[in-house]
């Protein structure tokens, strides 16, 4: 060891030592945490889970960053990709004491180490993965692939800021990260922070090597250069030599990063780690190899309780760490390792930016109010919602210039949110050319043709305490199904962890919707992303379906101020009719659903039949039927039912914003038939209303996976939630209509044909259908 | 030009020109298909859609790979990841003969012509995109992401092929297509063909550049070089001199897929090839300029109907590509032309494996019955069901060793189907160490931590035409959502089009579920797919939830001899009761559902209460709660019924395994109490019962999104599935059960409060419940 380092990394050693000591304990023991005396098997947890071989890896980069960190007052924060090694990111915390700050009884003693061990994966304890109880993390250490995009979304817009992020070799594999890479073409040296990937290669995921740590070494160095990154290896298998090249090449890796935010190269450098899967652990167990094999994944020791070679091996393991030089009598880390630990809020388990809602501030909102469209008449002009969100979303980002992006795989302005442009970019870090418009560095529009990355982004973005929103193509929302799902799950955890204060929503809009997508054809057809965001707590997911531009404002709005939800916002692009006044227009969304007065004609009494409605789509058809009922069967009475809010369908012991049985009941009435036309797949109606008394005589409309290229109008004869086959269904449905019901179902179903026809003929929809309007007073 | 090429570039030419003025003229001629008249409005469609910008890259591709085709006599096979390019691939196979001899009536002809350009993107015509409905093609052109690894998928096992796959830049963006690079490292060049990438750069997507356009071209060179192959760049923007290069260059290619297959060289070459976007269209259109830039993604000419500017260029534009010289009088491909299309099945449009059915041969299965395990008397053993099934798939692939394969995240081992190494390895053609177990080129497992890969493969390997089997951590299934929802449409698409042959069904085997996955927390707990599938057409999906060993057998069985499905199995890899002997389970699951005759107590008439099931655990907490029901309350007429498919529960008007309300009402009642134990969300339970008569009655347990890291019975509790609140359900709902029923109540309630105690204390289940067989006679 050369001189230079050499107090300085017996500190680091003692550190890792202890982090690596812990971390056991905490996998083995349910008692005797400092080996006072002897193991036995009653000290040991009869079912033994969680992740050894990734945690002394883990353990290793805290140790050496905190160095870094005390050396240069550098903020930074620390995702750990291989998050099922939870007892590192607690061992650490726990060290730092920010653990015994937050969870009092967890103290920072022999008492608190007992419980630290015990509580650890251990029911009514914590999870056996980084988690949200984790004090230090944004990153849940379930499923992979997601930590180097939430490294960046952390680092947008935080230019002190350094986001270590330890990617696994197992996860470099999967799709999301292999494309998070291409991050840094995305990022602004001036405004965004500094990511810094550390590739783990310990070779092995469960059962498997891994690829990227079997293939060639030039290989390797070609893909990451590739990337954008200036990678450093750091290999090895004995500690003292590995702690000296690791401390060197952190020392030349912040150098470069200084050199990056100074602009003297464009190039982020990154570290290739390369050591033992389960390093420090057991070489052998019965005979077979475990260090640096895939057999150190979980449990080295299986049988610890029941064999006694295996209990005086897990004895020898432990005590190979010295844990008498680590903790004093008490139990308390000895002075040597508190000194390594950086102060207060640069502590990474303490650091703000992984409570984001310590740093949230409220965003700046301009009046939505006055971007409404007027409506004078409500049915009569057609405006395109979103072009009109646009110009809404341009002042958001006026407004706020640091802290809220707008994010989309490559649609922002497809979806007609072009607005934006004339006040932004889209964040660009790479060539130019002179054809390029509305590109810049740190733009607060991000496009890139990934999903995967919009959402990583965005909720490393939101977790870290700021605002977005993700446009994006309806059918293609699924790509992050898996994604929504974990973040949901995130969110709902930390309702029952009082430290972790509120984080702005995530909110999805999501345009270009089934009922549009005509011209794409079946692909691009799918509404059914509803269906998994119904599966979430209740607590935390909010589904709106705004069928107008005011509408849409006042939901957007809405949205943009709440907190610590999943919202979705399902809104087209095309024209559609202006149906409510802005004041109206905030009432309907306040109420989240209501009787659109002007279309129905019940109003001196009970209705014969109810039309509801949801999505700007089925609502314009259902206005369009209910026109052509008063029409022709004046003596019918119809109510319209519009459904902003489509939690309101359900009882409120099932959602918070469920409404009671007897205000159902007076909108839908319990014995009328209820013709419900619906955006998504008609099952998720029947799910919401199951337990509704009038549930009986309701009959939804929606997708029924009928799709190709054609036009707008066949799309909606095709599922059948078009306007005339409404009025067949009305008729079909009320009792005792007459003649002329069974005429009108007649010239109803020739309508039918001939919309067909006409189609089929001239390439396009009858303008008269295509064109309709509310027929006016 | 040298002379080497000449003669034969000029073929080329023609038939690019050819391909291209084809597609302009989908795009935007209802009529005058030859221009035999100058163009005027009527002969234009009235809505333009499609996407030319990717266009004329496909067509040069098309036009230069049969070059190869003929002269090397290469089985080769062409994947369009820019499939939104439809008017490419319908050019090409209408050039080669193979659209006609398919649709007869868009003949070879001018008449045909003109069919051909009106259905384009037309009411009752064909789609914008690639679609099945496009001869030639496995890949639909709406997602992207995909296609490199649907391309190595049908190259697996297929020695002969070789597969050409164009990747836009677009989609290179995506996560799904980065993490694809990496399947070189699985395939075997012994066994399997070769996957010729030409990532095409085009430089922009829908509105802005992309991103490997757009770095340095030695930064680009190393990314793929890292990615392990070999890139020949062809850059141009003059037709005769790229034309030259990209001759030479697929000359060279070939040469080294001849070396590659030899085992001279271990790198894969592949292609850059970087030409305008909408190349040869218009240069610029309304003063701004469009070749070359993203204003080419679609339609270049937007007003060609109503600004006669717009006309005369289109004319321009159309003519430029000199039909004249193209197709004779009659609209034929002139000779020059014809004779550059390969023979036969050698022509891509027109080759066997794109239409997989062409070529599937059933499985050799061996006998499942022969892996049954013995059951002497139910409820008594414990048994892990995947391990059984393990047993049957090694003989599977023993049986099968070309045409089945199975895919899985690295959890081939973890679920417990271990004894397929017995006979083979996992596939894997990169480093290995003397660690290292079960590796081996050609390897009928297929691991790699990527679903999406996983899926990507097994899709490209069952459409042309082999089988698979996809096993996969429950929670984790939902990464591949979006590629389901593709697959499933291609299917249902398929249905439709008489000369796509059935093919093999896609499996999943889900193990590792929500109900066990108590140790690795909330993160792994999710059931929410069945949700999902179920949004896809009845025709396609089909959903099995076999509660023991044999009864899987039995569904794999079934599974693997179906066809044009979306079979779901989910199947726990934990131990437990073994509860059909092989004769009871095959007419067990044959019947989709039934009674559990010995678990029930209403023999001699009419039950009190009927218990439902589907799932493993939520069998055996429902078998515990008869038991304890039978005890305790012994006067209570009980009914045991338990799910396998899901699908027999809803009306036989929504799938064609439901059955009729008669068998319904027979089974379940009409109006006494059902407790259904449901393994999923409850919600999909009423989803798909809500029209049976005795809907009201029926309460649904199942996974109400509580969990974390604690023990399986806790997850059981924490969601209310378990045996003592099931028998708390029937007390509370069967009534006049009184005293004893409210006193055995208040023990079902200390019960689980004990339970809940005694996991809080020893960290692992009460073994008496853990332990729970069925009371012996």
């Amino acid at each position: 060891m050369t001189l230079e380092y050499m107090d300085t990394l017996d500190r680091v050693d003692a550190y890792w030592r202890a982090a690596n000591y812990l971390s056991v304990g905490q996998i083995y023991l349910l008692d005797n945490p400092l080996l006072t005396e002897p193991l036995r098997p009653e000290h040991i947890k009869p079912r033994l889970l969680g992740h050894w071989g990734t945690t002394p890896g883990l353990n290793f980069c805290f140790a050496h960053l905190n160095r870094i960190i005390a050396e240069r007052r550098q903020d930074m924060i620390y995702i750990a990709g291989p998050g099922h090694g939870g007892p590192a990111a607690v061992a650490h915390a726990w060290l730092e004491g920010t653990y015994s700050e937050i969870y009092p009884d967890v103290s920072q003693d022999a008492t608190g180490m007992r419980r630290l061990f015990r509580q650890f994966s251990f029911p009514g304890g914590i999870p056996s993965h980084v988690a949200p109880q984790t004090p230090g993390s944004i990153h849940e250490g379930g499923e992979l692939g997601y930590s180097l995009a939430h490294a960046y979304g952390a680092a947008f817009d935080n230019p002190g800021l350094v986001v270590a992020c330890v990617i696994g070799d197992g996860e470099a594999e999967t799709g999301p990260l292999a494309a998070s890479w291409h991050s840094n073409k995305f990022t602004d040296p001036a405004r965004d922070g500094v990511v810094l990937p550390i590739l783990h290669l310990n070779g092995y995921k469960i059962a498997n090597p891994t690829v990227l740590a079997r293939i060639p070494a030039s290989a390797l160095a070609k893909l990451l250069e590739g990337y954008g990154y200036r990678p450093h290896l750091v290999e090895g298998d004995d500690p003292a030599v590995t702690h000296e090249l690791m401390a060197a090449t952190l020392d030349a890796v912040f150098d470069e990063i200084t050199a990056y935010r100074a602009g003297r190269t464009d190039r982020m450098p990154m570290i290739v780690l390369r050591t033992p899967k389960g390093w420090t652990g057991p070489h052998s167990v019965d005979g077979l190899p475990v260090e640096g094999t895939w057999r150190a994944h979980q449990v080295p020791l299986a049988k610890v309780r029941e064999n006694p070679e295996h209990l005086a091996m897990l004895q020898a393991w432990m005590r190979s760490y010295r844990p008498e030089e680590l903790f004093d009598a008490a139990g308390r880390p000895v002075a040597e390792i508190r000194e390594t630990v950086p102060a207060g809020v640069l502590r990474m388990s303490a650091s703000p930016h992984t409570n984001g809602g310590l740093l949230v501030r409220p965003l700046a909102l301009p009046d939505f109010r006055d971007y409404a469209v007027p409506v004078v008449e409500p049915g009569l002009v057609l405006t395109e919602p979103t072009r009109v969100l646009g110009r809404f979303l341009r002042d958001v980002i006026v407004a706020n210039p640091r802290d809220f992006r707008l994010m989309g795989p490559d649609e922002t302005d497809s979806n007609r949110l072009s607005a934006v442009f004339e006040v932004t970019g889209r964040a660009w870090n790479a060539e130019t050319l002179s054809t390029d418009e509305h590109l810049a560095p740190g733009g607060r529009v991000m496009e890139v043709l990934s999903e995967h990355l919009c959402q990583g982004w965005l909720e490393g973005y939101l977790l870290t305490g700021r605002h977005g929103l993700f446009n994006c193509y309806e059918a293609f929302i699924h790509i992050v199904d898996a994604m929504f799902n974990q973040h949901a799950k995130w969110l709902d955890a930390c309702r029952d962890i009082p430290w972790r204060r509120p984080i702005a929503s995530l909110n999805y809009l999501l345009s270009s919707h089934v009922w549009r997508q005509d011209h794409n054809g079946f692909s691009h057809q799918d509404p059914g992303f509803l269906d998994v965001v119904v599966n979430k707590k209740a607590s935390v997911v909010r589904v709106y379906l705004p069928p107008d531009a005011n509408t849409l404002l006042s939901v957007a709005d809405h949205c943009l101020r709440s907190r610590d939800y999943v919202n979705v916002v399902v809104a087209g692009k095309q024209p559609v009719l202006d149906l409510f006044p802005i004041d109206e227009a905030i009432t309907h969304c306040t109420r989240g659903l209501g009787i659109i007065d002007w279309a129905s004609s019940d109003h001196d009494g009970e209705p014969d039949v109810v039309l509801g409605c949801a999505g700007d789509v089925p609502t314009l058809e259902t206005l369009a039927a209910a026109a052509l009922l008063r029409e022709h069967l004046p003596a019918l009475k119809i109510r319209v039912i519009n459904v902003v809010d489509l939690m309101r369908l359900q009882p409120p012991s099932e959602h918070p914003h469920g409404m009671s049985d007897l205000e159902y009941d007076t909108l839908f009435t319990t014995d009328r038939p209820v013709i419900f036309n619906f955006h998504g797949y008609p099952a998720l109606i029947h799910r919401l209303t199951y337990r509704r008394h009038g549930h009986a005589h309701l009959h939804v409309r929606g997708y029924k996976e009928e799709g190709t290229t054609t036009t707008p109008f066949d799309m909606a004869m095709l599922n059948e939630i078009d306007r005339y086959h409404l009025v067949m269904d009305v008729i079909d449905r009320v009792p005792g209509l007459g003649a002329t019901a069974a005429h009108l179902r007649q010239r109803m179903s020739d309508a039918r044909l001939r919309a067909r026809a006409w189609t089929r003929e001239h390439g396009e929809d009858d303008p008269a259908i295509r064109d309709w309007t509310w027929p006016a007073a």
